[in-house]
């Protein structure tokens, strides 16, 4: 009577999902302070000021039809074209409105470069560990996703692993950096040889070979990392971002997607792109977030928060006798479990309260998410608790 | 290199777009004045003022976390709970919060629930006139859209065609009332059939047959004209629903779905429709709209101009010899073209500014729709243009 595929996706619930709401029953019956939930990535810094204060302004001083009426597909011209110079004086390109299509949000842009981009038999490569959604996003518009085995060493690119998942058919790379599991950022080096491999490639295969690049957690890099600008590497790029971590807006649904004009063929991408938009009914971004982000544009949250607590669940972790890569960016570490089974070691956190997530959901088996987006407090709290887990693995 | 459909969907202009870009043309060459625009259904009645204190007030008085932050998939649970409340009061329903899933707007929903029921075959009805992005909706679900042609004497429901196109392959009838184009309200009298017919079909067919009841205009109906609250009459009832139009909201896309209980199997489409809003990334509509929306449920924004936009055109339009159906709902008249050709028909008009739609576009050649949701003024002075243009035709 329905589709069963939607059935099992809107009914069966993930991990996260899981370890979040056995939170809440162990919250109700033992207190607040025996749950250290380190399983949701839902930014804890608080929205900036600025944000609200031109929220409220637009509201009281702009005419309401202005603000609330429908934009043109692609979003307001003011506020793609602020986004636009924002990049380039950021970044050094040369983006006008033309390059930019706003959306609900980096999921909603990543779905609809996927289905833009598709023809059939198009498989979308992406690097473990990664965020299980993709899966999802790929398949719902026909898509294959091929996962590229982790780096465990430092979550960079195995790029011998890779050049054995890359095929005629490969249409797109997704690129997810700072990472979502890992806390990871990928380095110049590791952007320019990913470059490098993918135009050897394309012309090996006589296509293009797009990146789609995720970016919901750009602005939130360390001391001493950066973030390269993808498209200043590769013309193929396709950028998909989202304020939802930025300006800590999750629940408004407000990002972009940037079409360079040096994609192969700009206007059949762009045009797609509209079209994709379209059909998944992701027309016109919400039209009061898109005038806020536009006028706050280039501005970012206060991220010192995810880099106190980042340094601090590390350092923790480290004395427990754990093995991490150091946090760079994102708010997440991803440790290794201390028993291969990490579904069994997330079960035996649990005893002390700590809500992880086994890596096996993000494509890698014998680690483990630690999302540190909480209260600075809570993970302090949680370092002991640690120590304990750790030592009943003799570590 | 780009999925093709996906190109011609997101380039190629629809006539009301074209008609839409015309006017601005010639309104920058021969002046504002002289463009008379029917094309748009953009609300022209302003956003109540009881929207805009209400969003001031959760921006400027909650925590930013409980605005912007993620709600769970189906949205918040208060906002949901404060629509079915005012359901309940409006209707004398029973729906609690389980019954609600907050979207992004109506089509969303609608696509949404059209992703969510279909199964490999099925097939998807509707009544000309019929709002044009139900093809690309049902099709991009891989359904099949299949049109029962139009009752052009009141724009009621031809039943005897309608049967004609019922097949055990039909999933789910798509019901706009009031109607975009036509503006007519569908009676008790004839939801009341509708309903006698599905369930004959039902037994016949043995399976389920939806009402997918998308009701954007729901609250603009004019005196004397009820819109019948369709779950209170079939079982099988799906309500997709927007506040674009009643709050005068439609660029912060803020809707619902409402799956009643008394449908067939309530876990079964209420799951499916959280997993179809899941791949097409739509979890977690606009989170301060969701807020507001919840806050003021219940009420409406003044729709007086509209009323009294729509006797003014369709008075003047019978005076110049038209024929046309009363006003009912919406804001839309839906009057018979004066040649067969309803584009030639349009193409003329152009010359006295006035931009209308043909018929052909919603289904239902020979016709033209006006949309009247513009200023008094601009129709007022239309009028003496419309009668020129009938005169041409000898009328």
């Amino acid at each position: 009577m329905v589709d069963q595929k939607m059935y099992e996706l809107g009914t069966r619930k993930s991990t996260i999902r899981e370890a979040f709401e056995y939170g809440r029953q162990l919250a109700a019956r033992e207190g607040e302070d025996k749950v250290f939930d380190f399983s949701l990535g839902n930014p804890n810094v608080p929205t900036p000021d600025f944000i609200k204060e031109a929220a409220v302004d637009i509201l009281q001083t702009m005419e309401p039809s202005a603000v609330h009426g429908y934009t043109v597909a692609p979003g307001a011209p003011v506020a793609r074209k602020a986004i636009a110079d924002s990049l380039n004086k950021r970044f050094g390109t040369k983006f006008t409105e033309k390059n930019l299509f706003m959306t609900a949000g980096a999921a909603a842009a990543c779905t609809i470069c996927f289905k833009a981009l598709y023809e059939e038999g198009d498989e979308y490569l992406t690097f473990a560990p990664f965020f299980p959604e993709y899966r999802c996003f790929v398949e719902s518009v026909g898509g294959k996703l091929v996962v590229v085995p982790a780096k465990t060493e430092d979550f960079q690119i195995d790029f011998e692993a890779m050049e054995k998942c890359l095929s005629p058919h490969t249409k797109a790379v997704i690129v997810n950096s700072p990472n979502n599991p890992s806390g990871a950022v990928y380095s110049e080096e590791t952007i320019k040889r990913l470059a490098e491999v993918l135009r050897t490639k394309e012309k090996e295969y006589g296509h293009p070979i797009f990146i789609i690049a995720d970016e919901p957690y750009r602005e939130i890099a360390f001391d001493g990392f950066t973030v390269p600008y993808i498209p200043n590497y590769y013309d193929n790029t396709l950028v998909c971002y989202s304020y939802s971590k930025s300006f800590s807006l999750p629940g408004e649904r407000i990002g972009y997607i940037v079409v360079p004009d040096s994609v192969a063929d700009f206007q059949a991408v762009y045009g797609a792109v509209a079209g994709a938009a379209r059909i998944l009914t992701h027309v016109n971004a919400p039209s009061l977030w898109q005038l806020v982000v536009g006028r706050c544009a280039g501005r970012s949250s206060d991220i010192s928060i995810y880099k106190e607590n980042g340094r601090l669940l590390y350092e923790g972790l480290i004395d427990a006798g754990f093995t991490c890569v150091k946090p760079q960016g994102a708010f997440y570490l991803f440790p290794k479990a201390l028993e291969d089974d990490d579904y069994a070691f997330c079960e035996r956190a649990k005893k002390y309260g700590l809500l992880l997530v086994p890596g096996k959901d993000f494509g890698c088996p014998g680690y483990f998410r630690a999302a540190y987006c909480i209260k600075t407090d809570t993970i302090r709290r949680s370092l002991p608790l640690f120590k304990k887990l750790a030592a009943e693995y003799g570590v």
